[in-house]
């Protein structure tokens, strides 16, 4: 009987007074609560069914969100590594939810993208997006160099997730953020940037870290955790409903 | 009669030898010497009727094109100021290209779009396509700055115009270049990163020189020239057809 449902395009209705409803496909408007034991369950079936594409290049990138998001077993996220168009823009947010609408035009369901960046405040924010062809061309190294003329070496590492339940829906961003300040290179130079950026509180740069200490502080592991509070909101909305089944 | 054709899209075709000749919208290919009066009327008449749209913010970027242009009367210029996106990328001949294809889209037609770099060469092209935010935040004394650590201070001024018929059909990339070096900010500030720039063979920066003399070797004029040589190939295969109506 589920299947008669044929639920198409699926998200949460925010009723702007703090209350969350599900949003059905011919927007009818029911409270999770206390909708019908039939709805549930073909909804049930359906998000199940529906796995999250996590656009990336990097396969690390997958297992750090699967580490985060494993124990909520209603999501499953998979890979898949689109040839995405990076849009220029004086905003990060703008440019990685344009990333998140190019991803779901071609992946068509709940798509979850990611970007980096790195921001001198001496700079206004700046290389900010751009970071990663200055990493390409000049190291960091190089990095560290463009800011020789200021005395102010203050930077911040900025994570920022996008997630869409599909074309149409809204597009969340989970933000995550770690100040310190550029350093001369010191430690493995092998990933990104990290051994030029040493945050505020330590005396150590990112690539100087063990990786739990790094995880425990890093700009990727606030954003993540902001996206795991998201979806631990769902999960319970989720296990509330299952209640009534 | 000429009606009766109804040509939708118009473009050359090169032979691969040197040759180039007319494409007719339904792929028939007809030497430019030798087709017949009716479809040469037919496509002096669709020619002339289609303006190219200048995709640009700027008003005096059309004026300029227009004043290169303006001899060829076959061509008729006009503005369109659209919100494209920008992409980021690590070669400004596929950002320029990439802005051309968005443009189109949207104009459907014959367009033409702008894109300009300033490219340090100890950052190995950078800021390059990035200039414009660079600029935005720091202004031409930071973008001096951002060379304090590199001896080398020398650069170059990269202006790109792409141009195409129509979609699907063929984006042709004009490239001025002017070489130069990057030096504290001389002159009025008040066009965009002028002042930092000085030419090689001069001692005046871009914003010291006379507009007249700017033009004379600016990298926008030089892209404009190879941009115009085009035009006027087009517009000699154009008359050799009007000997034989």
């Amino acid at each position: 009987m589920a299947e008669a449902i044929e639920p198409k395009i699926f998200g949460f209705y925010d009723s702007g007074n703090g209350d969350r409803f599900l949003k059905t496909p011919c927007s009818r408007i029911c409270t999770a609560a206390a909708g019908t034991s039939l709805f549930l369950w073909g909804m049930k079936i359906f998000l199940s069914m529906r796995p999250i594409t996590f656009v990336t290049g990097n396969v690390k990138k997958l297992e750090e969100v699967t580490a985060i998001l494993g124990s909520n077993t209603l999501f499953k996220v998979v890979r898949q590594d689109l040839d995405l168009p990076e849009y220029q823009g004086a905003d990060p947010e703008y440019i990685v939810r344009e990333k998140c609408l190019s991803a779901i035009r071609v992946t068509k369901g709940p798509t979850l993208v990611e970007d980096t960046c790195l921001c001198f405040n001496a700079l206004k924010g700046l290389p900010g997006p751009y970071v990663k062809w200055f990493l390409a061309k000049i190291g960091p190294s190089g990095l560290a160099n463009l800011l020789s003329s200021w005395e102010d070496k203050s930077a911040y590492a900025l994570c920022l997730f996008a997630y869409s339940e599909g074309i149409d829906e809204k597009i969340f961003v989970f933000r995550g953020e770690t100040e310190g300040i550029i350093v001369n290179p010191r430690g493995p130079q092998d990933f990104g940037w990290d051994a030029c950026f040493q945050p505020n509180g330590s005396t150590l740069t990112y690539a100087e870290m063990e990786k739990d200490m790094k995880n425990s502080i890093s700009h990727r592991s606030k954003a993540l955790n902001a996206m795991k509070n998201h979806f631990s909101d769902i999960q319970m909305l989720r296990d509330k409903t299952d209640v009534s089944l």
